[in-house]
């Protein structure tokens, strides 16, 4: 059973409308003493891709135990199942859980985590109505459910048994590491008589204007690196303040994939790149882990 | 007594000033066990019709003894009252308490549910201070009667008693039953010996762009029905997912209203309709409620 | 050690990352019965002097010992220095603790309240990992000091001792009083015998449109005052409903500051004020205080 009183909310509802404060009223009469965070509300409407890119970034700060409900859901009402999963405890990670639709939006935790236990929500008892709108699930179903794990109902109660190989998987096209044998982006550097190049795309885009790409930051750690989008070259640097205010730069961003920014400015509104674009990333060295 | 720990708040203050974060630091100073829970912050400027709505569509789903404390409050400083009302329990409905300024945003919760109790806040031993801004009763009235009431305080305490039929409505024009007679609006399809026309409007626009009318679902359900708004004749369904992506639908929404939506997309860009613009829905039977 | 469990955070890192709810997980994961409200997080990126502003203003209403973390920080990950301050009692305002960029975001603050300590944060025991990333001191600093203060943690013990003098302050252009002997802007009225004039400039712009000067009300209260800015001369008034909907109008704010605001409108859309544009403020007396 245990102390798991600490939910967090993700979804694409807003906060104009009062779709959230109503799951905090449901969550509420489940159990008053239960903590709620949002993770955020403004997910573009029905973009699974971004908001499995918010939960796999934001999971690993949570908690053991903390329970996440993440309601982007543009198949609700229709055959798409209603899932828990209870994503295993490891050195550096903790266990939590996650409710929510079957589509794909838990994808990045569980390329990261292991999975311990899926079930579909299949047992109304644990819902807020056994007669649920077809259109509203984070109210009637996910939300309920959600502040009964974090009270500490079992998730073998909440449902049948899933086997894990029919989870919706939303897998995007990987960083993949190219062969030897290509010229340099560095050319009016001496090019190293060892290096490697990672092809990744852009996988999202923040507040700020950073863009986010898929290339692992541990690829190039301690070591000279470029990278290079569209017609512009870039040299890796650590922080934001080691460029003059207004440069483009590259760096290894806080949530460990290589990120473009500007220093106190908006990279995405001089670049113009759209999610998918194509990023190259290139490191001198031999010694590279794949990804 | 008892355990009303919860309050929620509503208001147009939006999130980019501190205005919410001190209504907060003002409650916790009066309780710092209450658990404040935002309905929306978002409401258009001054706009009490849309606050009466998401106040009316979120009251149900908070646990009994809830406090919600609304502030759209144009008339703020002016002579207009500042009240709190005890609405009661029934089978189906929580108890609650309302605080906000006596201009019609309680009138949809009032429509639906018994009003027990109303009084003017005039006793300012629970206020902040016995001179508040004349510009922010929110802060320095409104939050603190609201803790206090959350904290146990007998609503009687909070000031003077009021006729209940002094209490500003605000009533939209109601959904309408037609009289028999009309031709069907499926003019393709066979005319149904019996059916009934309702005539009503568009209440709220969310922010997925659906377009919530005040024609309860229960007028329609279980049962073929159509919607016209302005050339367009829809078929009622159950839910988005039964339309292709793209198609513009007439479904029953989870506040219990007929809605205007789009599968995935946003009917308020494809019809451009505005609040209080007409709708008019058909359903074959000759058995209905009256509103 | 005491009972120190309510947490603020200021940001400018907006809603629609889940930059701030990781923030809420790194303290939970320090102390999950913190309880944390949030000031904004739409403080316009990097801009230090709003934040600046929306901490002043929003200090005074928090109970004593809360913890304010704030984050606008465009020299992360450079040689600004991490802080943290401990503010000290008075007979009107509590004491407090601010966590941050040593950048003048707690200027405001500081030109109200007493400092009682202040120290760099240079022990990595209290923060989230020895190694923080060189972008995000919210998440690997701020946000786990903060925690460590609000369960009890004493200030000294977050790393060494700093000169007072020697904290960046970002102190804005002040209000001055003027010399007599200047024309009266209300040149159709009696010029009174004796009348201040106040020069000060727009230091704020809100959610709602109100131009928020820097010219304190206390100058002014229970005097009959003309406010001039561009082309428009304006009296002094005591609330918005005593003008018709729609006028610009001039009054002492809920902060306690003069500003120019319409009855029921925008008046920055009207007026088109910037940052640090010039407003006079003229009443009738000679009895003033000085800033």
């Amino acid at each position: 059973m245990g102390q798991r009183h600490l939910l967090t909310l993700l979804s694409d509802f807003g906060l104009s409308d009062t779709y959230v404060g109503v799951m905090k009223g449901v969550i509420a009469r489940v159990n008053p003493a239960i903590t709620v965070v949002d993770l955020t509300h403004q997910i573009p409407p029905q973009n699974v891709a971004l908001a499995r890119f918010a939960l796999m970034t934001a999971y690993p700060y949570f908690p053991t135990g903390t329970v996440h409900v993440a309601v982007v859901d543009p198949d609700v009402g229709g055959d798409r199942r209603a899932i828990a999963l209870a994503i295993g405890q490891t050195a550096t990670d903790p266990a939590g859980f996650l409710v929510g639709p079957d589509n794909g939006l838990f994808s990045g935790i569980l390329a990261d985590h292991p999975l311990i236990r899926a079930v579909e929500l299949t047992n109304s008892a644990y819902w807020r109505t056994a007669e649920p709108s077809p259109t509203f699930h984070g109210r009637d179903i996910f939300a309920p459910v959600g502040a009964h794990l974090a009270t500490g109902a079992p998730i073998e109660a909440l449902g049948t048994g899933i086997d894990p190989a029919t989870l919706v998987m939303l897998n995007l096209p990987p960083c993949r590491q190219e062969s030897a044998g290509f010229p340099s982006l560095g050319a009016d550097r001496p090019t190293a008589p060892h290096h490697s190049r990672f092809t990744g795309s852009i996988q999202a885009i923040d507040h700020f204007g950073n863009l986010i790409t898929n290339i692992p930051g541990r690829q190039v750690s301690d070591r000279p690196w470029l990278l290079a989008v569209k017609d512009v070259v870039l040299s890796g640097q650590r922080t934001y303040s080691e460029s003059a205010v207004g440069a483009l730069l590259a760096l290894i961003g806080s949530h460990g994939w290589i990120e473009i920014a500007v220093n106190c400015g908006n990279a995405q509104a001089r670049l113009k790149l759209e999610l998918g674009d194509r990023v190259v990333v290139e490191t001198e060295t031999t010694h590279v882990e794949t990804t």
